[in-house]
């Protein structure tokens, strides 16, 4: 269906030859790429690095503009071709022959963004999300019932949670499961249109089985939100597949992306499935109807229940990097490489990356995307640390949780902000979709919203912050509390006085150089991060005060009017957590040339947050006018700095031109243009280039 | 090849019925949504409303996910049911059978967009691109020789200008136009694989000829690019079409968007055409290769020849402001509709535009885009003046230039972010294609790239501002000129001094109503709008004084340590022009109710600006960190206060369900809602409801 330019994508489809390295900037700091792309790699290289591998395989490769039944069936295949590496089983238990390995696992699956994205999400709905509720939802008789179908994709499956009225809001499902102790079933029903399962994948199409979330009903009582194993398709006898008696649904059709995964709606009129295909590990019903669960709390058991489920954000948070990542290699090795405009040199036009412009719409996404790296690493081993069991408290499923829902929208975000801008510095090639960017973007625009919506995600955030502030304040007593709130009370109004920013201002007096020396220092920066952070939570903890005493809907609006701050402080404390990481990282280099520009890189994702909310650090007294309007220069100089390392910088990324597939990233630039000069050159040489008329005047 | 789900566009897909009003909100001022929608529209309102009704015809309308061979062959089709109606001929002069209607020709097709934004960008390409550079750049007898079959579409065609090697730098085309004064013909040759013409619409399948762009060479002399008229493609004897000799091609293949307009590269190998088919309105050669022009400047007369395209760029602002209005009517009649989650209410769940967070996401970028409207208006009038001749003086073309330049930057990146934010907003509902925001926003996302990068053309409108500044210090006398930048200096010294800020801290005190109530003044916004500009310029200007004596090097350096200040002060003038657009077209509204609530959307746009740039205000001393802190709560006021009336703001853009073909954005929500509502009526009722298991504890 597509037809490719005849100067094409002629390197990108040959073969797994190594990536030409860039030549290495004189003088100053040097990059060491091998060393660096093993830290951004981090525990799990090995498997990142083999799925990158896999993604060589044309087979694996995604075709842009392929129809939509084509794509389905082209991803149902990769899914059994990633299956004869065995790279799925990774995470399962080994009791059914998984590999028990939940990191190397989801570290290996987030790299298959690089293959195609619906390739990563119809895998991730069978064997992350299907299967895994299965694995943690289920008990080890169910284990032994379910997985091996699950595993070796006999049996392709459903994940029927969110529904057409209820999206993020999972606890006002509407699907119901009604135990009938006469005939040992519980009976699912969908009671309305808008409670019909939808976005669903593998639904439209290949789905034979599916778990589905329903209100558990027994003995006239709602016990909430559990998981079944509900078939939904059969063998119609003629080769093909239907319906089971009771279940319907409809094709979701195009999307704006991810067209390989074939997501629909499905639906259920009375459906009647054995009392033991409820996944009964937090929750079981008894022959007699008798309901039993080990979680007392219904509001504690349905959190147990969805927090099984992080592994979905967590993943996304990883492949979401990773996609950044590919972005930024397009978009810096073309910009290193493509001349536009002459300026100083009359005759040699002048490469994009030197333009100041284009330096500030890349780097610091540049500076922001090593961030979200180093932080996904952590957030990885953390994963690992729960899901393997060793460290797995409830404090540590709860951080845990608390960070998949910080990471996963910053990321996520910032991959498609990245793939923008990275198709947009490179003009019209970027729209080409054999440069990738624009089909990138379009699959990895649904991210911001699946696995919980972005903006619920950081509201949650929000209100664990809000939680660990009354915390620490329940800590001290009474007579305590009222002090400990007098005295934050008086701080922040010294912060509305210009009094600090006075003391500051006398500080900085004369020397705009030792004031943006000092942002420079890695605990100015941190101090002034964590202390947005904290100063926001705290405001909007003191303004919330008086919630606790109001009627509901008085209570419910001053939270309203606080919404915004929440989500913001939020998204402050997740950008925070990257800077950590980021330096945590720096920890480790021991190259000193890599340290120094990889400090330089930390510099620029601190300053362009502090720059970004520079207001905030103004009008709260914490950074004098003085001091503030060196912060851009500043950042202009950090730019200038990094601009000969751009091309190692993402390099470091292990993304050769095979990976990256895209036609502009394989050095045909440079060559057009070796190719125009020599031409120039004859020209000149052989006496026939035409004088400008304007020379003439 | 698209499936769509059974419950899908009923009401989309049915007839033109009017959409049903939406009710207006109780108490308070009252929208008249008539005289509303007639402002918006403007002068050539009839012209628009005929457009969107030619998008009702089901066959102008985009197939979402349609394979590009067919995808192409439709938007073919397309243009000729559009010349069926004449559209396409209004903006061509009397002479050939045009409506010499300039203004009423463009906002017609800026409205293409409602129907397939790949229709209304080949019917640009044939009529807007390659038609007008014959009618603009050719001779009364070019026009009898050529227009005809340009505008029945006998004679598909190309405007063969941007290269692979060169898009924003136009003039230094590659491609090279070589009078034979033996033959009285032009050889047209690609001299390098660089100076391909590439991205040319009509180039891939259906161009049959085509306007290439070249370096005019004749006796020895470069006169710089020229337009001529090249036959590219001939029939072939057996029913369909081959190159002609010499000339060769590509297909660009599948693009991030845009699929029904064939794209292609095409080259030239020492093609000849007639002397004659030089575009000569600006430039000709004699039989005997003498060159002559009415403009003495080979750069003046660049710019006048390029400058009469620029009909391409008004038309993409009309066109990206009417697709930010559908997405705003998409998304906000959703979120007025869906609910999730219960707040105050237990049994109601909260609507999705009353949570604080969708406001402060939708309402700015609907202020933003009442903005663009209505200073797309003043734009496409000053248009009309310059093409129908009635106001077309060079002080009036370089206007319209530069206001160009300022508006299609701003208000395609606006399209892109609110299409967006919209998806976003909706959910997994804003990813289906059926609803309409990612097929919108994948064809517009070339927008802010052709017909001029957007950074490259604010970077145009900077360079005029520091002209402008110049012309305004020349016209002062060298003494005077040193003076004036000595008191420009010491004012700016001022600023950096906390004088202003303490006085204006002294004027606030105490009292924040009253500052925020300060901010609501339209002068005061003014003032500080206005200021800022000025402000950046004048930075800039003097920083850059060093650079006219520098060597080249230098002076390119330092012009480049600037490039994003001046990028920024760009965009700051055309949000101030947007700003004084909406309060313009305030003056002309008689209803007092209608007034008042787009005085209140204006403020919002005003201060959401402030808000934006509330550190550049702080640390240049123009707001005190006092007033600053009221700005954020002030523009939560003017959300709360804007929500009522959300509904019918979007109303007044005048397209109904039938133009969006959104199925979210007919009201099905709602009746989904009543349908669940009704069943657990009808439960609570019968007494079938179990009790919740929390309730029991």
């Amino acid at each position: 269906m597509t037809t490719t330019s005849t100067d094409g994508p002629r390197a990108a489809r040959t073969s797994a030859v190594p990536a030409v390295p860039a030549p290495p900037p004189a003088g100053g700091p040097r990059v060491d790429v091998v060393a660096l792309a093993r830290l951004l790699d981090g525990r799990w290289a090995e498997q990142r690095r083999n799925a990158r591998e896999l993604a060589l395989d044309p087979d694996m490769q995604k075709i842009e503009g392929l129809p939509l039944a084509e794509h389905r069936e082209r991803a149902m295949h990769q899914l059994h071709l990633l299956l004869e590496r065995g790279e799925p089983l990774r995470g399962f238990p080994k009791a059914v022959g998984g590999g028990a390995d939940p990191g190397g696992n989801l570290a290996g699956f987030e790299e298959l963004v690089v293959a195609d994205p619906s390739l990563q999400i119809k895998a991730g709905v069978q064997w992350g999300l299907f299967g895994s509720a299965v694995a943690n939802l289920g008990t080890a008789e169910q284990h032994a019932r379910f997985l091996p179908g699950i595993m070796d994709l006999s049996v392709p499956g459903c994940f029927a949670m969110t529904e057409i009225g209820h999206g993020s809001d999972v606890a006002a499902l509407g699907t119901t499961a009604t135990y009938d102790p006469d005939t040992d079933e519980f009976v699912i029903h969908t009671p309305v249109t808008a409670a019909r399962k939808e976005y669903i994948g593998n639904a439209a199409v290949h789905g034979i089985a599916a778990v589905v979330f329903a209100q558990l009903i027994t003995r006239g009582v709602n016990h909430g939100v559990h998981a079944f194993y509900v078939p939904v398709r059969e063998e119609d006898g003629v080769g093909g597949l239907r319906y089971c008696k009771g279940v319907d649904g409809a094709d979701d059709g195009h999307k704006g992306g991810l067209n390989g995964v074939d997501n629909g709606r499905i639906w259920f009129d009375h459906v009647r499935v054995p009392r033991t295909n409820l996944l009964n590990r937090y929750g079981d019903v008894a022959p007699d109807g008798t309901y039993s669960s080990p979680i007392a709390s219904p509001g504690r058991r349905f959190f147990t229940m969805l927090s099984t489920l992080v592994q979905g954000r967590v993943s996304l948070s990883g492949a979401a990097v990773a996609a950044a990542k590919m972005a930024l290699a397009v978009a810096i090795r073309y910009g290193t490489e493509r001349r536009q405009f002459t300026t100083a040199d009359e005759h040699e036009e002048q490469v994009l990356l030197d333009y100041q412009q284009h330096q500030r719409r890349l780097l610091p996404l540049l500076a922001r995307t090593y961030a979200a790296g180093f932080a996904h690493n952590e957030l990885l081993e953390r994963f690992h640390g729960v899901f393997s069991g060793e460290h797995d408290t409830d404090a540590d499923r709860q951080d845990l949780e608390t960070l998949a829902a910080a990471a996963k929208p910053v990321n996520t975000w910032l991959a498609l902000e990245t793939l923008q801008e990275a198709r947009e510095a490179c003009g019209g090639a970027g729209f080409i979709s054999e440069n990738r960017l624009t089909g990138l973007r379009a699959d990895m625009d649904v991210y911001v919203t699946f696995e919980g919506d972005n903006n619920v995600l950081l509201q949650l955030v929000g209100k664990r912050l809000l939680t660990d502030y009354g915390k620490e304040m329940a800590q001290v007593d009474i007579a305590g509390a009222v002090r400990w709130v007098a005295e934050r009370a008086a701080d922040m109004t010294l912060h509305r006085t210009p009094l600090r920013r006075a003391a500051q201002s006398i500080r900085d007096s004369g020397s705009r150089a030792r004031s943006a020396g000092h942002l420079r220092e890695a605990e100015t920066q941190r101090e002034l991060l964590e202390d947005r952070v904290e100063a926001m939570v705290e405001q909007i903890a003191l303004a919330l005060r008086p919630a606790r005493k109001a009627p509901p809907a008085e209570a419910a609006a001053l939270f309203n009017s606080h919404q915004h701050q929440l989500i913001e402080a939020a998204r402050a404390h997740a950008e925070l957590l990257q800077w950590e990481a980021f330096t945590a990282a720096l920890g480790q280099v021991r190259d000193a040339g890599t340290r120094e520009v990889l400090s330089t890189l930390r510099d620029l994702y601190g300053l362009t947050l502090i720059e970004k909310n520079l207001a905030w650090y103004l009008t709260e007294g914490r950074i004098s006018a003085q001091r503030a309007r060196t912060v851009t220069s500043y950042v202009d100089r950090l730019l200038a700095r990094l601009r000969p390392h751009a091309r190692l910088l993402v390099d470091a990324f292990g993304y050769a031109p095979e990976h990256l597939r895209a036609t502009i990233a394989t050095g045909v630039e440079q060559e057009r243009q070796a190719e125009a000069r020599d031409h120039a050159r004859r020209r000149r040489a052989s006496g026939q280039e035409p004088v400008s008329e304007k020379s003439l005047r």
